[in-house]
């Protein structure tokens, strides 16, 4: 079929205003936020329903065109990438907040609303949909949960899959199925949680009932510096098994300081090694005093580990300025070097320590900077390398300084992705982690679905046919 | 073959003395603690590690026998019955502690092992398994991660999946898989939920990585009584909404209170319709000011919604005293009637005072005599109904009061099991709750652990072949 008659055709399926195609349109959505790997779709279509989803499903199955679900194209690790071309459906049309029970605490949405916006419709009554990635305020609830995302505030709160108790989607043959619903726990086997995470490669959701999570009404946030990484390692472990559970726990080291005061004139002790942001939240009439005997105890253990200097937010202006040091820490790097690649790995959080002198060995082993901001609370990893991905020599010495983690990551009986996925980015990792019989058992659940190999082929699995083309891995990703 | 060839080629593959035969041991195999529905199974297996049960599998693969597994047998929906006979293998004999890792606060065990071992392992630690199923003394991991087990602290700490990071299963083809280990979230598709909750039909769980939790080191406890079941549900709905969330939120009505003064002498006050049983805690050095302040705030909601009387246990006697009325409920009732229904349906919280008038409604219409003792804060109900299974017409008005009520449950947007699972006792119901296309999808999920039909048949899903037999529901429960 040429470009021209498939584009003409799915016009017959939904209003061809809501068909894209043309050269344009194929580049703009030929990759998402994982850049090295790009590969043209020949149509993009924006349905506005899930009989819409459905019928262009079932047409790319008679037609045999593979077809990759896409949200706002944050993602990280080339979930959204059409990697055999085919149609790319996006969910920009499904907007709709469809059911908002207050009382029940939950919500229903079409996939394509922005995670931000299920807050912001409910913020009056107290609530918010509590899974914050940092692209939130685009990335939608359809590729937080393709993705299980993540975010700061993961710790106390848990990922994605903890607030979903009910999905729609169509799977890769084009049936429309329903999995739980209002209330948790539904009989039988868990389908909600085998389909979060699975990277819209068991078909497409397209609406979600959520969770809703009191907002807190009181939070208290400390930066605070030391003067090695070891004690804001030890900081993070003290704090957890004093019983606090902060909101956020988030470690930033000396390379992102430097980024930071470089960038935007940020400045930090002298003799700060590492920063610790620390946010406490709680809910409720009396949670001012509770979450404010929280932070003092905080204080008093960081001061414990030789803590440098802890500054303890007054008012909100001063909080979103102590949250500059994590939010723009990704930024500032971009500003020393034209390429980052971060990684995306977990180890148990009593591996820290040892991990981060693995990873400083490592990249002056081969003569990488490497700068590390990641959510230490849950032991997850985000080393970042800053380099000129015009320089072969430099490339390299990436790829394999990022391998010599991930084996680490493993070694330390971690995982090689924590938040971001595997996408095409990882597919060929997963056998350091699995076996081949693990692998295989993988493969099954997509039979469940009855994949025709169509659904959003290349992704998670290594080795998959007609996907030969897609091993290029740790290249730059531009932010 | 006989039976004693059958025997005697079990104890080929391990010790003899582990091999269980003959009309004693047949009969007390031949149910779990729902106890109207019985099957001999041929012979009762009691492997000792992972090894054995492959093997024992792979033997009846070979040999085309139904095997079934067994932890403590205290399941209350039939889980455990050797529907089709064939050969029980019990996790009696798997009671070891594999690994203890506090720093990462997480445990290997096998899957025989009791419930509360796991506490009792870490309790000078200062950590805990927090889910805590009514029979946690006996009942074991294997069982509650088979039936997804929840208790009285759900509510806080979430029902067994929640708290399970990693499995060894020996599939139904008798082949041995690891999911998961010790941090969560691997990637890939995620079988940890779809094995939990399973009942026992994708194969047998014999080695889990669980969760520990910090054992609270602040409690306090009240016991308050209501004029009306709706001011009771009431505060119920008060108390989340206000942000507090209790360890234990349990409603007791009349009926248990008459049950407790006729059984052991315990008196309420005569106005007293409900009885909420409210317990916070919480973890750290100043827990107590903080939980205390939680306590106090919840009276107060108390007052607001007409209480009549507020116990707050002064020590842990006290504690342990105001738990009789949640603790001896049913045990209590066992005293004023020979036989006993315990219901488990769950409904939107917010369904709660609607749903009880129901109940009371369709017991005073079939002239059953009802108490409700149950889960309020999880909107999981569990009314019990009281009779002499010796009369037909009563046995027969339970049944037909059972069914009304699970189909409100559905009607309210609820489901028909919370945590007693389906069993054989509500295969038959599924069809209320879900559509043959849901169903088949269902069915679809043993197929990717190569089922052969052969483990644990007649569970969970209806119409299964040769399971015909296996119609008898709503019959009495003895406890």
């Amino acid at each position: 079929m040429t470009d021209e008659a498939m584009v003409r055709e799915l016009g017959r399926l939904l209003d061809p205003e809501r068909v894209l195609g043309g050269a344009a349109a194929q580049r703009a959505y030929d990759c998402d936020a994982y850049t090295v790997d790009r590969s043209k779709p020949t149509a993009i279509v924006l349905p506005e329903s899930t009989d819409e989803v459905a019928a262009i499903i079932r047409w790319c199955n008679e037609n045999r065109i593979p077809f990759t679900g896409r949200g706002a194209g944050t993602g990280l690790s080339g979930g959204a990438l059409p990697a055999l071309g085919g149609v790319v459906i996006s969910t920009k049309k499904l907007t709709k907040i469809l059911e908002i029970d207050i009382e029940n605490r939950c919500l229903k949405a079409q996939a394509g609303i922005a995670n931000k916006r299920l807050s912001d419709a409910v913020r009056e009554q107290g609530l918010h949909f509590a899974p914050d990635p940092s692209s939130q305020t685009v990335s939608t609830i359809g590729g937080n949960i393709a993705e299980n995302a993540g975010g700061p505030h993961t710790l106390k709160y848990g990922v994605t899959a903890q607030h979903i108790l009910g999905l729609t989607l169509v799977d890769p043959q084009g049936e429309i199925l329903q999995f739980g619903g209002k209330i948790p726990g539904a009989p039988g086997f868990d389908f909600v949680s085998l389909i979060v995470g699975s990277e819209g490669t068991l078909g497409l959701v397209t609406e979600a009932w959520v969770r809703l999570t009191p907002l807190p009404n009181a939070v208290e946030t400390a930066l605070v510096s030391f003067p090695t990484v070891r004690d804001a390692t030890q900081t993070v472990a003290d704090i957890i098994a004093a019983g606090v559970i902060p909101a956020a726990l988030e470690l930033m080291d000396r390379g992102i300081m430097v980024a930071l005061e470089a960038a935007f004139g940020l400045k930090y002790p002298d003799s700060a090694v590492a920063l610790l942001l620390i946010e406490c939240d709680g809910v409720g009439e009396r949670a001012c005093d509770r979450v404010r005997m929280e932070i003092n105890q905080v204080g008093e253990i960081c001061k414990a580990n030789c803590a440098i200097d802890i500054t303890i937010a007054q008012d909100e202006a001063e909080r979103q300025k102590l949250w500059l040091a994590r939010k723009k820490g990704v930024g500032a790097m971009g500003r020393l070097a034209p390429s980052i690649v971060t990684h995306d790995g977990v180890i148990p959080r009593s591996k820290l320590p040892e991990m981060l002198d693995f990873v400083y060995e490592v990249a002056a082993k081969h003569n990488v900077k490497v700068a590390n901001l990641f959510h230490a609370g849950d032991g997850n990893l985000h080393p970042c390398f800053y380099f000129d991905d015009r320089d072969p020599n430099q490339v390299e010495a990436v790829v394999t300084a990022g391998e010599e983690i991930v084996r680490k990551c493993i070694e330390l009986g971690g995982s090689i992705s924590g938040e971001h996925g595997i996408g095409v980015e990882k597919a060929d990792l997963m056998p350091f982690m699995f076996t081949p019989d693990d692998l295989r058992l993988q493969a099954m659940a997509k039979e469940i679905f009855s994949d025709g190999s169509l659904c959003n082929p290349c992704k998670v699995l290594p080795n998959q046919k007609s996907c030969v083309e897609h091993k290029r891995r740790w290249r730059g990703v531009a932010w």
